[in-house]
């Protein structure tokens, strides 16, 4: 299976738009979520919103409070299959409510995203720390 | 949260070129991976290729086999905040290693996907048994 060298993964993850989040529901189900984040040397950074009451945003907040192992896909799609790639990133979160850890993710996020100029910013941050990076390209 | 109706996400889940499955790895860590399917009424249709010894593929299929509860997001990311949606499956998969299932995987993909045509088609199936739909699209 064709690999990618790190340097490599790290850089199609750093301009990713959008990536994939995997957690453990309370039942032991596997549940998966789309997310925009910012890559901060080995932390992936994310957040939340906390105001609606029930979201699948606030499940997996509480998924990753219960089983902080998260796993994250950042994948290119392409008709031409041999333009595929992914990158699985697997890590620890934790989850930062207030303070310097919330405000850098913040500012990371309001740095990769001009979008967030327009919407109200989330306020909770998911940070994992990767543990893990394996990735795939599709042989040519 | 804005829902979408049965039929929309019926329409784009089959329209759309790529999903992520979530599986629980033997540790009992979320995993996830890109592939390509074929919706075929309540179910979710995809193939894997059996040749290689140790392949994301081959795990993803030792994980169903242990645990069948399979969760599956198709999503639309777009620079357009307000042109975001998702759909999340869930069902119970099965595995088809010959036989008609088989055959109707393996057919449907085909229909889908000409790049099919150029590639080894991969020989086990994965049948998901579609037991939940839940989507979400952005207010606008």
């Amino acid at each position: 299976m064709p690999s990618i060298d790190p340097e490599r993964m790290r850089a199609l993850v750093a301009a990713a738009p959008v990536a994939r989040l995997a957690t453990i529901d309370p039942d032991g189900q596997p549940n998966v979520v789309p997310f925009v984040f910012a890559l901060d040397g080995d932390a992936l950074r994310a957040v939340v919103d906390r105001k609606p009451k029930r979201t699948p945003a606030l499940r997996r907040l509480e998924n990753l409070r219960r089983d902080p192992r998260a796993t994250v896909l950042v994948d290119r799609y392409d008709d031409d299959w041999s333009e595929l790639w992914w990158v699985r990133l697997r890590g620890i979160a934790h989850i930062a409510e207030s303070g310097p850890d919330l405000e850098r993710t913040i500012e990371l996020l309001r740095a990769k995203y001009p979008q967030y100029g327009d919407v109200a910013m989330d306020d909770i941050a998911i940070v994992i720390a990767i543990e893990q990076w394996k990735g795939w390209i599709s042989a040519r």
